[in-house]
């Protein structure tokens, strides 16, 4: 068994390098650890080298880790080799299940005991495609988001197969290279954020489709309007101050009807007591000692400072 | 005839001063404007001073114009003479339909021949609100975002009653006063972002029903997830991204058959060559003469400015 703790990984393999690999191997670079690069396509080096700079800019303004250095990635032709030496690998070939689930054995095969393999999947649970693995306890899904060096999310999942302590090692992992770990104790598809913006998209596209709004003011209407505030405090906590001094609870109390309106052609669920004293308790403990009027102040501050840099542009 | 140009208003007066209608009153007075709001409510001018007072340090942050303060804001109960020298009308009034109609008719009983009324309203449409006024030509929806006077969002639509030349002078005046307007030449309800926002909240509801995801959950994954991305550059354009250096077009091709995956409980529509073309010219318009690889760096820019802001909370 060679599966270090979590603060002692060492070399990451990154499966796959186009836009999310690529950006993977970015990040774990910054973060100061080895990354070896695998992808079978023909000018893969190129591509991956080319998101890699891309990416450090970015990355040196947010405060590289001591020793972090773009000399540190390998690119390696061979899957075998490439794995060799990993004690973590990140797989995110494209979106295929039949590629992912020939991919996953591939990897399981020739990668060190118990080291952890976790996919990048957008979409497709650990249950569909840990199926061909020998060892598929410890694969595991962690579903990050464009571009990976960035952005902070990542949900983690197991299949039906994954040990639990894979689960917890590899949000374990993640939290220690700085990332912001949602673990999920089930499989649903699409995960949490990309459901949430799967049901966003899928609305912006009835609108172009139906010529109800132009993709500009798709664009425009989320960047000058609610995209301002989910950057700072979620949909959740934006709701709550909705609703004034009265919170949560006013604004479903008074736009709850709001739910039975045909403004999307998703139907919402049925607002019951339960549903309603749920989310109304979840944003008194996400505010925590923070009153309405600090939580206006600090979205206030942040949509200032969205709105100059904006500006900037 | 007492509509003057839109860039001669002087006098705006807000009928219903909550937490919308009193960050209008907020916003009209850092823009410059004199206020004259009206509210039934027994505690209506405190409530209403203390949103304001709560939105001056954004707004003096942001610039107030020349001569704008918070003294020229006047409080009047009596409905007639709050309306008596208006300009410009903003109704932001509960969300009650009967409401509405019944309210939109008293405005429009004593409100100087010609002056727009503009409604805040979150869905109605103006067909359905303006059946009783005596001259629904001059109402108009101008679905603003909360908080009104810091978020630049402003949906404009007429009803079926409602004069182009009004739909025409609303948008125009709301651009004068700083405002981003998206103009509609059809009533959708719920507008456009009100959609997009709608069906992520409906799915993000669901999820917490379902037991899927906790309040918190929820805001993570948007705050450090896609809601970073949309504050910068919209849902379409962020796809574009995601792409690589194929854009939008490699992003339908390649995740195209994701929207038949049961992600949502929102079904998406079909993907016909000519919704695919279409999103695809979009992108290409909105990115101008900017390639893949400016706005990856525009965005990453972004990115890194609003975590930084993030951690200083």
């Amino acid at each position: 068994m060679t599966r270090v703790a979590p603060d002692q990984v060492r070399t990451v393999t990154c499966i796959g390098a186009g836009v999310i690999g690529g950006g993977w191997a970015a990040y774990f670079l910054a973060r100061g650890y080895d990354v070896v690069a695998w992808d079978p396509a023909p000018d893969a080096e190129g591509r991956l080298r080319h998101v890699v700079d891309a990416a450090w800019p970015a990355l040196t303004e947010l405060g590289l880790a001591d020793g972090a250095s773009r000399d540190r990635l390998t690119y390696e032709p061979d899957l075998a080799t490439a794995l060799a030496g990993a004690d973590f690998v990140q797989e995110s070939a494209p979106e295929d299940l039949d590629l992912k689930i020939r991919l996953l054995a591939d990897i399981d095969a020739v990668t060190p005991e118990g080291v952890v393999i976790s996919s990048s999947t957008s979409g497709y649970g650990m249950s569909e495609m840990q199926g061909s693995c020998s060892h598929p306890e410890r694969t595991v899904v962690g579903h990050p988001f464009n571009p990976p060096y960035l952005i902070p999310l990542v949900e983690v999942v197991g299949g039906e197969a994954t040990d639990a302590d894979v689960v917890a090692w590899t949000a374990a992992f993640y939290r220690v290279a700085g990332k912001s770990v949602i673990e999920m104790d089930r499989e649903v598809p699409g995960f949490i954020a990309n459901r949430l913006q799967e049901a966003l998209w899928r609305e912006a596209l009835h609108m172009v489709a139906n010529g109800e709004a132009t993709v500009e003011q798709i664009d425009q209407s989320i960047v000058d309007g609610p995209g301002l505030r989910w950057a700072l405090q979620g949909p959740m906590l934006t709701f709550h101050l909705a609703g004034g001094q009265g919170g949560m609870a006013h604004m479903l109390d008074h736009f709850g009807p709001s739910l039975l309106s045909p403004w999307t052609r998703l139907e919402a669920p049925e607002l019951t007591t339960e549903l309603r004293n749920e989310v109304v308790d979840g944003c008194a403990r996400e505010s925590g000692d923070r009153t309405i009027d600090d939580l206006v102040a600090e979205r206030d501050r942040g949509v200032v400072a969205i709105l100059r840099m904006q500006g900037d542009r």
